[in-house]
Order: structure tokens, then sequence, then C-alpha cells
């Protein structure tokens, strides 16, 4: 298969209208001495962070449920994605099903009650000292992140022994201090949860997780559409973060892709009203976001370059779980995607 | 005169050792080819922001007592600084004195009475639509700055004709929006009085006057006491502006330099306890931060280069009011200032 005369964008060799050769692998890329093009090719996005899509909720999906919501998920672009809990009994894991070439981001319930946002407060807890216990419940291969507060006592330990056992610490749904904050990221946990949502808030005498988020250089999961975080916010963490240090989430719902209505998070009611999905309190509870509008959304905000596109839509995110993706590169797996000038997507290939 | 084998700090030229000869103004400055020296020579400092010190306060101040205020600031080595006034009666100004050779900072009354610090509301007022109104009551000539909140319908009119009138206009004590502040800045308004003290705080949804001070290019007035930000907010605006976007203030009161107690701001009493000055609801009321002081606490909290120090304690305010001062440079008038490793004054010259 070859695609002649496109805008070929990598996050590491940049724009250049060229054709890509492939199979299953990028076989060969060629440069075209020329800057017309129609289309523009992207690396296949991946979501580090959706709770569900169009009646699909990680917390029931079956196995069967999983082939639809990869197919969902192509339609968006996104060939990877780290379906995401929220916060139960820890004994309800045991229930959850995933397919084998998934992993789960397991979001609480290790966070503060003072920051829970979305999350049943009844069920938040403190981390353990190790791994042990949530072992007892689900096999640990099927975890490939946790998000964690890390103002607890035993942040560091339980943290410690989930990067020993090959799970990736996220920082979230936490009220530390900027202290703490900086403690955990010398200490090598240098991951935020859909930042600044539910961190404790920059303020001038106690700058919080969002003043640490900003000032050292954690990489930052950003939920673009527009209503977690103004345009003009994502434009400032843009603007001082650089495109290097972002990584869009949807953090979508199962209401994600349907009607306005009530819906279900976890336990919780919550209530779907022009797209915004909000407890009965008025929390927001997760997104109706659907990736290919958060990339448009991203572009829109921050005015940023395509190739900073691509890092923040795919390639920072590869690097941060260690998968082979991200790039339009000979010996890269072709998982790529057309899209016009507008970020519509026209087709994908290899998902 | 001759001042050999010093370590010469200009913000332009950066640091080496040398020697500069200088009567009023520098006359010849030689680098000396060693890297071991004995003291450092800044730049003198300029102060834009400075309510009173030791028992002298701008609104009752005499012309006498500015000899005895330019000399308590020569000891912090400050050889130029702006007597600022506080919100009162526009009536009141036509009380105000001061020396030929220094110039007010107007600080209030046409401020938001919802970011109004320690200023009393009775006489906070919207901006007239011009400046005719305030020439009733006191000598343009006298004023060099006002502090202003942009969300005011009158602000571009009454700013521009401050400008017609050369003196410059500070965005303050305001509660305007992001939108507002970008609006203020994109018609040529670029500085911020107080960063981030009495102005709409940086929230994820509205990022305020906070966020905009961060994202474009205004220049800020930080009181860099710990107390009125914390020392990690500071470093968060240094990294994220540097220093060329820094002014140190002090916004010290006349209770600088004096034992706790109660003193008065205006007409409202104030209480200094620990050297930390509130009103009697709590409210900070300026400070009890020395210039030195401050010099100190910026290169402390930021961990700075002296070059940079040298910018942010008088060259970006030099720049700012169009003064001819903040360089060790020939030619330029010899305002210096010698200290130890410290940071510890030991020595000014040509006050």
């Amino acid at each position: 298969m070859v695609i002649e005369n496109v805008l070929i964008v990598d996050p590491v060799d940049g724009e250049y209208v060229g054709s890509v050769e492939f199979d299953d692998i990028i076989l060969k890329i060629e440069k075209e001495n020329k800057t017309s093009y129609e289309h523009i090719l992207l690396p296949a996005f991946v979501d580090p962070h959706i709770h569900g899509i169009k009646g699909i909720d990680t917390m029931t999906a079956s196995l069967e449920d999983y082939g639809k919501f990869k197919e969902y998920e192509a339609l968006e672009g996104v060939w990877y994605f780290q379906p995401t809990t929220v916060t139960c009994p820890i004994e309800k894991l045991s229930e959850i099903q995933i397919c084998d070439d998934l992993k789960l981001h397991i979001e609480g319930p290790f966070i503060s009650p003072d920051k829970k946002g979305a999350h049943n407060q009844s069920y938040i807890r403190k981390p353990p000292h190790d791994i042990t216990e949530l072992e007892k419940y689900i096999d640990l291969s099927k975890i490939s992140m946790i998000t964690v507060a890390p103002e607890y006592d035993t942040f560091e330990s339980f943290a410690r022994s989930c990067e020993d056992r090959g799970i990736r610490i996220s920082i979230g749904h936490t009220n530390a201090t900027f202290s703490q904050a900086k403690e955990a990221f010398l200490k090598g946990f240098k991951r935020i949860t859909h930042f600044p949502n539910a961190l404790s808030p920059l303020h001038h005498r106690e700058p919080g997780v969002t003043g640490a988020g900003l000032y050292f250089d954690f990489t930052l999961e950003i939920i673009a559409d527009g209503i977690h975080s103004s345009p003009d916010f994502v434009a400032l963490v843009y603007k001082i973060k650089g495109a290097d240090k972002i990584m869009l989430v949807t953090d979508s719902i199962s209401a994600a892709g349907l009607k306005d209505g009530k819906y279900v998070l976890g336990d919780l009611p919550v209530e779907v009203k022009d797209g915004i999905a909000r407890l009965m309190d008025g929390t927001l509870a997760g997104s109706t976001l659907r990736f290919s509008q958060a990339l448009k959304n991203f572009a829109k905000f921050t005015k940023c370059s395509l190739t900073e596109l691509a890092k923040v839509s795919s390639y920072n995110t590869c690097i941060d779980l260690n998968l082979k993706g991200g790039r339009i590169a000979e010996g890269y797996p072709a998982r790529l995607v057309l899209v016009d000038r507008e970020l519509n997507i026209k087709k994908t290939w290899n998902f």
C-alpha cells in the first residue's frame, strides 16, 4: 500500500510532503520536492484516560463489548487506549473485564476525598503499603496505570510496589501541597492525571499541585473539551509547558456519542445536558469529548503546529506508556490517520 | 574615584571582574583577566511602588520628610523610587507633597472594589473619561504612574488621556477577566501592579488577570517578601516569565523599619505583627519589606543569576520608567551599590 502526496507529520522529523509505503509496518518513506498536498497524514492517536463511549463503560464492559469499544475508538483515529475505572470497592475490580491487548487505568480508590470529583466518596481510601491487596482481586498484568494522591504517607511504598510490577503511577485527584507534589516529582513520579482538574489549585501563597505541575517537568493529561478547562487555560499550559509535556485525553464516559440524558458513572447518577456530564450536585463527571474533537480543540485553543499536535495526540503518550507508535518513520507500525486541513478524519489504516 | 577588583554586574554585558572609574558618571571600565574578586558591584536599585518607610508616609510626608525618605532608601541601595499614594478622595491629592526629583505612583481610587486589598472602599471609584478632573487637584507633572483596574468602560479613554500627559498606566487591584486583561494588553497597557496580589486569580475555567499576566508579555511588579506570595510562587513566576519581565517592589508602608505595633495606611488602622502588616480584618496592608531584603529573597527564591538580579532590581524598572540608569557601562550615571557575596550592602555611591 502506498499513500502519495500527503503532508507527512512526524513528531521527530517534522512536516514534509511525501509518500509512505507500508503493510503492517512502514516500509519506505519518500520525500517529494513540493509543497502542495491534498491531505495530512498523522500517527494514529492514543487516549490514556477513557471511561467509556456510546453506552460502553469500563466498569461493566464485557469482552464482547471491547470489539465495539475498539471500533468506536478507531473511528476517532485512536488505535490504543486505556479503559479507565472509577472508584469502587476494591473487591469489585475482580469483575472488571478487559481484552488481552489493552490494559486498565485504575482511577481511584487511592485518591483524596477532598478532590474526589465524580468519584464515590464511600469507597475512597488510603493506598495500602503495597500492591498485594489489590492482587487478590485483579490480575496485575491487566493494569497499566493507577492514579494515586501523593499526600498519603503510604504513597511512596505503594507506588514503588506498583512500579516493581510494571504499573505506572499517575498523580491525581489530590489535595497535596506544592511541597508534597515536588517531593513526589523528585522521587520520580512525573505524570499528572487530567491537569488541573481535581488538583489543589494554584494560589500565590500555596501553589498546590497545579503550581507544581507547571513548575516541575511533569507530563500532564489535558481534557481539551473547553469545559474542564477554558481554551485560554489550555493555551496558557501549552505556552508554559510546551507540546512535549502534554498528553490529550478524553476522560469520556459511556454517554459520549449518545444523546443528552441520564447516565451512570460508577454507581453515581449523571445527567448530560448540552454534552456536559455532571453529577446531581453539578460536579463535572467525566466528559462526552471525542478524541477527534480534542485534537481540533487543542489545535484551535493553542494554535500549535501539526508536529506539536502529533506529539500531544500520540507520541508523548507512546513514550509515557512505552508503546511502539506515535511516529511516521520506517520500521514503525503503520497505524495512520489521514485528515483534511480542518483535521476531519478521512481514513485510517491498521487499527 | 576608582573601584578595583570587583565583580561588575551589568544587565546587558553580564558579569566580569574589573575596575570602574567614575565621578558622577561612569568614565571607564576595565576588564581584569582574573576570576577572583572581593565584592560585587551592582547598578543601584529602583523601587517603583513604596508607600513609606520608618514613619514617613507618602500621604502625609512634608517636603522636609523627603530628605529622610531618600536617605533611608539610599541605605537600601535604592537611588530612585516612586512614592505611592493609597485610595483617598481625589480632592485630597491636592495635599500630597513631593520633592521635585521624584514622581508619584497613584494607587487608587480608580480600582475595583472587589479587589480593594487595603484600600478604603468608600473612596474607590470608576475612572473619569479623562484626566482633567484629576488635574484640578494635582499638578500632573508630579505624577509618573497610575494604577487602574481595566474592567471599567472608561478605562481606555482615561488611560489614553494619562498617556498623552506622560503618565504611565499600571493595571492593578482588578477583578477583570482574562479577556479584559488581554484586551488591555493588546491596547498597549503592559504593566501590572504587585502581581498577583489584588488580581483576579488563576482558575482553570477563568484564568483572570493572574493568568493573563503569565500568558501575555506583561511586565510584573513582584513583592518578594515571601508573604504576599510564597517563595515557590515567586520561583514559578520567574520560571514562566523570565527575569526580563519582573520588577521588584517593596510596597512598604510607614511601619517598615519600625517595630511591630499599630499604624495607619491611608485612614485605615493597620497592625504589624512579626513584621506582617494587616488591616483589622486580616487583609494584608502593604509590607514592611526593605528593598535590600527583597533582593536577597528573590535571589534565594529563584536561584537567579546576578545579572538577572540586576535586571529585576533596577534595569527593567529603568526601562519601564524611561530612566537613565540600571547599567554599569561607560557614560551612565555612576549610581552604584557594592554588596558582598551574601548580598549585604557594603557601600553605595552617588545617591
